[in-house]
Parts: structure tokens; sequence; C-alpha cells
């Protein structure tokens, strides 16, 4: 470790600072924009600098080397020893509040203490939210309670290795049994034991069981339960239960995955979560009343998905931008020095626009979220009718902005060479836990198929002359006036042309929908047979979206409250947006608008013209997310841009550099090359 | 694993043999046809059958739960177990040969042997041919001879720290003294260090290095030496010499890649590489006649990558397409049970065009080979002006393969939801290593840019009227001919179609150039400013090969060796790829080329009866890529298509099934619940 200490330079690497010096804005300001206002900047950073400090700051290159076992154990030992030091910080600063305890344990301040992902994630994400919404007051003291108070340890079991998104189909059932006022839990085949959940491998319990429920043999549908599967003292698995590791995957490595097998498993009728949906001691079934608002707890669920994504990319927009600043790299004049890499106009493509879309995707979320209160009172005063248009939206943007970052944060890799195959850069890890959001709380295609068929919903019923919600009523618009009218190309008209090509693609769906029915198919086989042109469809309408909340926040009101200098910036990256994503999007809408070669080639212009003014800014604009290298855990992406020595330092760390020579050689090397003299 | 034998029905998964018995075509004759004949696939089949039998079944899974120190061993000693079958098979069958041993080392038909990486892969693949090409006779007899015999052990060492794609940016230098006939070799920088080779860490003794070659402090350009980096006997580092293991990685985690600083390492004048250039006792330089030859050599490194990622493509393909006839998910009506997810058409899409597209590449790489091996005949009589083209091909077919395929291959695994991130269905395996291809020989950005220089040359001749080379001959026609002239959307019409796009683009770039040139702006800068352009002018011709080398192995001679029911498939396949491919860049084409919105509608349409006129063929087509589970190593992709059981004997295997309660339970989980009550 003395090795250490002398080959990083304490001092900025001069690029980096150059870079810095000659910023057109003040990136404190952009922080505190960003963090959502200067006090909250200051929260975060000094919860960042009392957490960190307490853990092992190499953790993240010791964990690269490490067996799956030794991961599993280190992950559970590090979320306890974070678990621990945040009650304490609550106890210390606010006792009795929740500010610190529990409502940081998956913040994204801390990801990079939750160095392999925490097994209990879950738990707090999800469960301690389903409980409380899914119990009966008394439910809730006799055992919800205990979960939130982490006295006990529980985890949310839905998918089965033979079924994940369909409900319906989970194979898994509960028979009550009035003879002992209980429920009978049975995983009949291999294809119906849960797999997946995150902490059900070796940390739970307890689980929320989603089964089937029968009585008298009378199927009831899916509903909760809460079963014990460890016993509380030894934590062996309970009778008729066979629970484990689900294994080794791309990432979340230590979030301990795992399966579920119930054979005759018996607990209290009391343990179904009755809240809304009960079984009395004589059988008699009460069904729900409307599942709204379960529906309604999802949406704001999907906007963290996608402001999580968001802060992904900009981790990633980070350490790549960093990197882009210190790398010199191919020369553009062979008779000049190599310049850094990021003066590569082509480099600016893979870096600039990947920026611009973490910033999209975070105000998105931001709309969306607060679009979302204002539905919320409406619902509280049995207002339901815009649900369905929350839903899809939220569906919408949890799609776009998982797919999109991952394939950012891939890009962001690549642009980095070589060296953004190595570990200790971060990059690989951020993409292999990024990906998982395109396939986890409801894959993407599934999700966009069901905006689909709201699309024709709505398609359907402004066709009939209904009003439509605020966000589709472009939609009633382009019935009304179905040419584009004007292409001017500001921003509003890009604007308009995303939502006129959704649109279009919307009444290309219907109309194939429908000559299919007209020509005999079933409706069902007919949407299927149309599911590309639906999801299509449907993306255009998420692009739209984030087109028109990314303008509103970046030219509505809220721009009166930052420098002119801050703002300018935040437009390049808004112009930035439309231009690149209307160029990448531009097959839809040239089949719909007409585009004269003169208004593609400024396009094209406005592109290279908009790189090259975020160009001199780029670097300060990502030290404007903020991040501290804790939570970057990057060696390429360090605040010093001492990424060599960083690299080096990282690499002598290997195991395998502890001894000149490894075993292998004396036992295998060494004696076949002997044989072949 | 007394368990592993209960839970795997030792059947065929009834879904997947109906699919078998319903197909169109014999997947022999395609298995043969794929393989480039019945005896080839013998031979192939006898291979695996041979190999495999000494290898571990269960080792791919065992691997997933290693530490690195614990896979960097296991890669050494199987590779080894490997070499030695190898060379025992060839002294057996054809003692003195080389069919089987080196041949067969790093073969695709092994791939699933090496399951690690092959720390052994750099020194058959690149240093043996490298010092075949510039050894004098007697440093091949010296030193060359004993490489390729395997008594030591060689890597090639090039990439630096702070250096890749850019040789004259090499930092380590080799200066000579003549006082005692010796160079003496420095790293001076940590950016200099040698850093990437694949064996270098642990595994190699010798070393091929690229260093600047200095005489009396002149400069004389990059130069290779073959430097001892380890004692024979001991695999002690030799003075002066810091070597070993760079650390983790996305993928390749055992194939050892290291890193080498040399400080003052002295080695003979003799072991400079000096078929081409010398440098006699007294200090004399001697340049190099022409490099020409080197840079051919690249073509068929190029052509065997490209070859590579079409054989990945194709694995992730199988594997995904089994999966998708025995998985059941989401009724498309809901009356009727859940379908085979196959039967969902966006399934479709993201497997069908993944199949056509390995099927594209390899007969791709096939095609250039001819090219290739037609201008080797000429080069022989001393023709070198087809090496600019064939060059660039090979550059852009390096690049569409590895990015195509890498995308494809990430489609794949997200098309199997959840499990396709579970280790044991191998996609992720696949992922990381297919996405290295990306960055490895030519990154490939750079690589297109260079493609798009040349493609400026063509441009430019074509304007002075030269005649360009056949493959570039398109563009000199769409100088004489502007105008698209008929869209008919016929396989020809369609190749047409990216060819005049390609020339298009090209043509706006030439101009964008020129433009900014005329403005002042330097060559060199300009050519910076239109990176974009060039990169997509590069990207549409490299599109255009790939239609035109597919269309002609297709439709052309050989389709007479094949039955008719095999070509039905084979043009589906044909038809698939080049119309989804037409509609993804139809932005590109829409630009150049007026197509009505019939044309639009036809297209659409013709996508989606391609995709379900290879529905009933999809299963028996990748049978026919004729991979054996040893291959695959996939539970979710085997030939039986049991899949849920062997993912789930695939996770008893972990070790944190092996006892019943972790130990962190004890140390933490268990002591903090407690503290909580």
């Amino acid at each position: 470790m003395a090795a250490s200490k002398s080959i990083i330079p304490s001092t900025v690497n001069p690029d980096l600072q150059k870079e810095r010096d000659a910023a057109s804005f003040n990136s404190e300001e952009f922080a505190a924009w960003w963090a959502g206002g200067a006090e909250t900047l200051k929260f975060k950073r000094g919860i960042k600098e009392y957490m960190y400090k307490e853990f092992d700051k190499d953790a993240f290159i010791h964990l690269q080397y490490m067996s799956h076992e030794q991961v599993s154990e280190f992950a559970i030992k590090n979320s306890i020893a974070v678990a621990k030091k945040l009650r304490q910080l609550q106890a210390e600063r606010n006792p009795g509040g929740d500010d610190y305890w529990p409502t940081l344990f998956e913040a994204p301040e801390l990801w990079g203490v939750h160095l392999a992902g925490n097994p209990f994630g879950v738990m707090y994400v999800m469960v301690v939210r389903a409980l409380k919404s899914q119990c009966t007051p008394q439910q809730w003291e006799e055992f919800g309670k205990r979960v939130e108070r982490f006295e006990v340890c529980a985890t949310y079991a839905q998918t089965e290795l033979g079924h994940g998104t369909y409900l319906r189909g989970l194979e898994t059932r509960a028979d009550y049994d009035r003879a002992t006022d209980e429920f009978v839990l049975n995983t009949p085949k291999i294809s119906s034991y849960k797999f997946w959940p995150g902490g059900l491998g070796h940390a739970s319990n307890y689980c929320v069981v989603m089964a089937q429920l029968y009585i008298d043999n009378q199927y009831k549908g899916p509903h909760m339960f809460f079963v014990q599967v460890r016993e509380e003292g030894s934590h062996e698995p309970r009778p008729g239960v066979h629970i484990g590791d689900i294994g080794r995957k791309l990432g979340f490595v230590g979030v301990n995955n795992g399966f579920l097998g119930l054979k005759n498993v018996r607990i209290a009728r009391t343990r179904m979560l009755m809240k809304h949906a009960q079984v009395h001691s004589d059988g008699t079934y009460v069904k729900s009343p409307a599942d709204v608002l379960t529906y309604f707890a999802m949406v704001s669920t999907r906007c963290i998905i996608a402001r999580n994504c968001a802060l992904s990319l900009a981790i990633a927009s980070t350490i790549s931008t960093r990197y882009s600043a210190v790398r010199r790299q191919s020369p553009i004049n062979p008779k000049e020095p190599e310049p850094q890499i990021i003066d590569h106009v082509t480099q600016q493509l893979k870096l600039f626009p990947e920026i611009a879309a973490g910033v999209a995707f975070r105000l998105a979320s931001d709309y969306l979220w607060d679009l979302f209160n204002v539905t919320s009172s409406g619902i509280e005063q049995g207002k339901y009718e815009n649900l369905p248009e929350l839903h899809s939206l939220s569906c919408a943007l949890k799609v776009l902005c998982s797919s999109d970052a991952t394939a950012g944060v891939e890009r962001l890799r690549l642009a980095c060479g070589g060296h953004g195959y190595l570990a200790s850069t971060n990059l690989a890890n951020i993409y292999v836990n990024i990906t998982a959001a395109c396939t986890y709380e409801g894959e993407n295609t599934v999700l966009l198929l069901q905006i689909g068929r709201y699309l024709m919903k709505s398609w359907r019923a402004a066709l009939g002359g209904a009003t439509l919600a605020p966000t589709v009523k472009y939609l009633a618009d382009v019935q009304q006036n179905p040419e584009f009218g004007e292409w001017t190309g500001n921003w509003e008209n890009l604007v308009k042309a995303m939502q006129f090509a959704a649109a279009k693609k919307t009444q290309l769906a219907f109309n194939s929908l429908a000559n299919r029915v007209a020509n005999g198919v079933s409706e069902e086989a007919a949407a299927n047979q149309t599911g590309i042109e639906l999801t299509q469809a449907a993306e255009l309408h998420g692009r739209a979206f984030l087109f028109h909340s990314f303008l509103n926040e970046i030219t509505g009101p809220k721009s009166k409250k930052r420098s002119s200098a801050l703002n300018r910036v935040l437009e390049q990256l808004l112009e930035l947006y439309l231009v690149n994503e209307t160029l990448k999007n531009l097959s839809s809408i040239l089949r719909f608008i007409n585009l004269t070669d003169s208004d593609l080639s400024k396009l094209q212009s406005r592109l290279e013209t908009a790189l090259s003014k975020i160009r001199p800014d780029a670097v300060a604009i990502v030290d404007g997310f903020d991040f501290s290298d804790r939570q970057l855990n990057s060696t390429i992406g360090s605040f010093d841009g001492n990424a060599y020595e960083r690299i080096f330092d990282a690499t002598l760390k290997s195991p395998m550099n502890q001894k000149s020579v490894p075993k292998s050689f004396h036992e295998h090397l060494g004696p076949f090359m002997k044989s072949n003299m």
C-alpha cells in the first residue's frame, strides 16, 4: 500500500484543471440546481462525507477479485454496517424521524457503499411499502412493523422460474384449510419455484409470497401471503421450505437473489394480507374493491427507476468525459502533439448526447412526479380518470430511460477504448447493473405493448369525439389537422414533429389492426400481428413526452431562478438533445413530414455546432453533477484526473500480483514447456 | 450431483420436438452447407466428440463461482490440458502435420473448452505468425521455432497504458548501444508501461515488444524486439522487468492480460526482428522496403474477427431461439393457454433478424476471403493496386460484424427476460467477450474514419475520371447517374438503394470537407470536423457490401448445389435481412430516394411476412448451426430444451447452497436483527 501513496499525484491533472478554468459558467450553481437547491446540495454532501469515511476506500477494487461466496458474504456484512451507521446518524441528529434511516438506505448518494448491491434493498424499496398498503392495522402491528424495524428480514416473491410478467400464470398456490384455519402453500413443479427475489437466497427469514388463492378448490385469483421461510433463531429453513441462492448473474452479484420451493407449508389464515380482500374463517371470500390504488403506486416506482437510470447515465458521463479530457491519442494534425480525445468530434458525439440525455431523463422524472402529485390530489377527491394516462406515461418513461441509458452507458464505456473494459473504471459494473432495469418491474417490450394498447384506445376515443387526457391530446390534434404545417426546426417545432410522428404511427397501427380484424382475424391475434407497429408508436409517444418535458423544464418559469450563464449551458444541452434525437428518429419523421435537403443539412450542422458549443463546458457540466470520487468508484473518472496512475495503482492490488510466480506455473505450465524441449 | 440425474429429464422437451418435426427442410443439409461440406461437418463433429469428453461438463458452472485468482489458475491448467490433448491427437492421426495441433487450438469448435479464455491464444494467433513474417531465417531457427514448439511462451506487447491505436505515439524505447552490441529497452513513464497483452500477466517468459528504435539518439520509428521477461527455469521476472496481471475485466477473465515495465533491460542486437529493417553492429540502420505485406496480413485477421463475431451471434441465436420455443408466457388470447413466446411477433423481431445477420456475416467473411485469395495471387505478380480496397473492406466488415453482433447478442440476451441475466445461460458471457471485438485490433470509430478517408479518395479519383476498384465502383456510377431511378423493392433494388445511400452520404461528406477547406480550415481540422459524416458514409458503405455479398452467396451459382427446400429457407433469411436493414437505415435512404407511402407500407408488411415464414423453421435453422451442448454451455439453450430443470440444476451447484446458513448470518445479520427487538 506504500506504493499507492507514491504513484498517485496529489495534484489535479493540468489537462483537467485547464478545462475547469475555462468553463463559461459556475459548476457550483449547476450542482445546486441539479440537487434541487443549495440546502439539499449541502445536506447530500454532508451525508456523503460522514458515511464514506467509515468505509474502506479500496473495497470496490478488492471486490473484483472475490469469489461468489466472498461477494455474497461481503454484501451482507457491508449493508448491515451501512444500516447501523444510518441509524446512529438518525439517533444523533433527529431521533424518531426517518430522514436518515431508512430513507437514505437505498439513496443514490450511498450507491458507492453498497458496492455489490444491497441485499436488503427489496425489503425497504418494496416489502415495507407493500405491507403498509396491504396489511390490516392488526397485521401491520403484528408483523409489518417488525419488518420495518429490521427485527426480521423479508423479501417479495412473485416471479417464478416459469413465470414472470403474467400474474395469472403463476403456479404457486395457497389452499384454504377450513379445519385448521390455515393456508397450505405449494409450488407444485420446478417451474413454480419462486426465483429471482433479491435478498431471498440467504438473507431473509420472511417473505411476501404472491400465490393463487383457492378456497374449496375454487380459484380466487392471485393474493399476497406473509410466509416465514427460516427460523428466527437459527436461520435454518423451515419445514417444507426449499430455499437458496440462484447463483451468479451478469451483475448485482451480492444481492442474494434466491429461489423458494414450498411443500405443504402451512400459515395462519391471518397471514394473508387482508386490507383489501379477505378470507373469513368459515371460508367466505370477500373480494377487493377496485385495485386502482395499487396500480397508482407503480407510477412512483417507475419514476424512481427512470431517475436512477438518469443518475447512472450521469455517473458514466462523468467518468468518460473526465477521462476524455486527460487521454491524448491519435493526432488530428500529424505535425502537432496528440490532442485530448475530447477534441475529436466523433468522441464528442459519444459523450455529449449522453450528458444531455441524463439531464433530460432526470427532468422528465421530476416532471412526471409533479404530474403524479397533481393527480394524487384528484384521486383523493375520487377522480380516477387521469390514471390510465399517468400509468402509460410512467411506463413509457421507464422503458425509454432504461433502454436509452443502458445503450448510453455502453457507448460511454466503449468511448474509453480498451480501458473502459477494465473493472476498476466501474463502467462495466454500471452497465451490468443498469441493463437489468430493461427487464425488472415490467419487461420493456411488454410495457411498450401496454402503452400501444392505451394509444389505440385513445385514438379510437378521439375518433368518437371524446376529449383526451393532456399528454395524448396531440393525437386528437393530428386527427383534426392531418398535415404537419410549416417546418421551422425551432424547439417547439421539433417537439411538435415528434408528437406528429407518434400520432401518425399510432394511426398506422390503428389502421393495421382494423384491417386485420376486418379480414377476419380475431382482435387478440390482430393485436399480436400488429405488435411491431404498436411498440413503434409507443416508443415515439415516449420520445415526444421526453421532448416536451425537457423543453418545459428548461425554458419554462423555472429558468427565471437560474443565472443566464447556467441557462445558456442548459439550453445547449436541450438543443443537442432535440436535434440529435430528431436525427436518430428521422426515418419516422421523414415518413410523415416533408423536409427539404436544406432542412436536413441544417439539422446536421446544428448537431455539429451544438457539440462544439458544449465542448468547452463539458467537464464543468459533469462536475456539476457533483458525484464524489467514492460514488464514481472509477480509476479513470476521479476528480483529480490522474487516470493512469490510478489504473496502475488498482492493478497492483490484484491478488495475482502478490506473488511473482503463480502456482499453475509449477504444476502445469513449467512442466509442459520443459516436456517440449 | 445425484440431484442432477433426477432433475433433468432424459427426453426432449415436447415443444421443441414439435418444432423439429414440423420444419420444412432438413437441418442436416443446412449443417453440412454451413460447415462447408459434409466431410468437414463430420470432421468437426468428430473433434468435438473426442475433445469434450475429456473435460468436466460442469466446469462452466463452477467457473462462475471462482475468485479472480482461481479463474486465472484454472485457465492455464485447462488450456495446457487442451494443448496436450490436441498434440496427442496429432501424433495419433497425422504425425508431423498441423491439422489438429496447433490449428485447432483457437478454433471455434473448442471455444467450449477454453471456458475462461485461452491465455495462449495471442501466442498462436499472433506471435508465431509475427515471428514467421518478421524473423530472419537465423532468428526463426534460434528462437522463433522455440515459441512454435511451446518450449517457451510468448506474447505480443504493443498497447501501452497511455497509447493504443497510434503507433508513433508509443513511448517504449530501444536505444542501440554500440559498445556492447545491445539494445537498451525502457518504459520511461507509467503511461509507457505495456498494458493489455493477453497471456503477459503470468503465462509468458518472452515477449515481442513494439518499441521506438533510437540509434545515437536518432529516431528510426517503431520496431519489434524479442525480449525475455522471465527466467526459463524459475519463471521469476528478469532484472529490470516489472511484470504482472492487469486485474479484473468485464470479460476474458482467465486470459491473463498483463502489464510490463522495462528499466534498462538489455538484449542482444540480434533480438530485433530483422527480416525487413536491420541494425548492423556498427549502428548502421537499413530501412525496411515497403510494408505492404504486413498490411495485407491484417486483412485476414479482420476476416477471422468478423467470422468469429458471426459464430458468437449464431451461438446466442441458438440459445435464445430454443428457449423461446420452450418458454410459455403472456397469453395472446386470454382464453387460451400461454403460447410459446416465439409466437409473439415482437419476440420474433428480436430473434430472427439476428439469425439472418449471423448468416450474412459468415457469408460476407467467406466472400471477402475469396476476394483476398484472388488479390493474393495478384500480389505475387506484383499487383498491389487492389490492396487499399481490400484493406478498407476488411475494416468495414470488422466494424459492422463486431458492432452489430454485439448489439444482437445483447438483444438476444434481453429477449430471454430475467433468465438471460443468469450466468448459467452463457448469454452474459458471450456478450462480455464479443463486445471486446469493438475495441481490439483497431477501435471501430478509428477504423470507420480510415474507411471514410478511403471513400473520400475514391470519390475524388472518380471525379477525376479514374476507374475505381470493383467494390467502390458504385460511387462512380452514382456520380454519373445522380438519380436513383425506379424503386421496385426487389433484392437487387435494395442492394442498389443501400449503395446509392452510401454514395450520396459520401458525396455529402466530400462536400462538407471541401466547404470547410474553402473556408480556410486546414485539411486536418476539416477532416475532424467532418468526422460524423465520414463515419456515416463508411458505415453505409459496409452495409452495402454486406447486402451485396449476402445476395451473391444466396442467389449466385452456389445455390445450385443446395436443395430447393434449403434454398427457400436461405432466401427467407436474405429477404428478412435486406428488408429489416433497409427499414433500420430508412432515414439515410429516404433522404436520397423517394419512396411512396405504399412503398413503405409494403416494406413493413414484407418484414412481418418474413418473420411469419421463418417462424416454423426457426428451431431447425439454429439446429443447422450444429453447435453442441458443450459449445453452447447454456442451461436454456441445450438441444433437449429442458431449460427450467437445467437452470435449477446449475443453481443448486452454487457454493452458497452447500450449507443451509451462511457465515454472515452468525456474524452480522443475526446479531443485528436481534439488537432491533
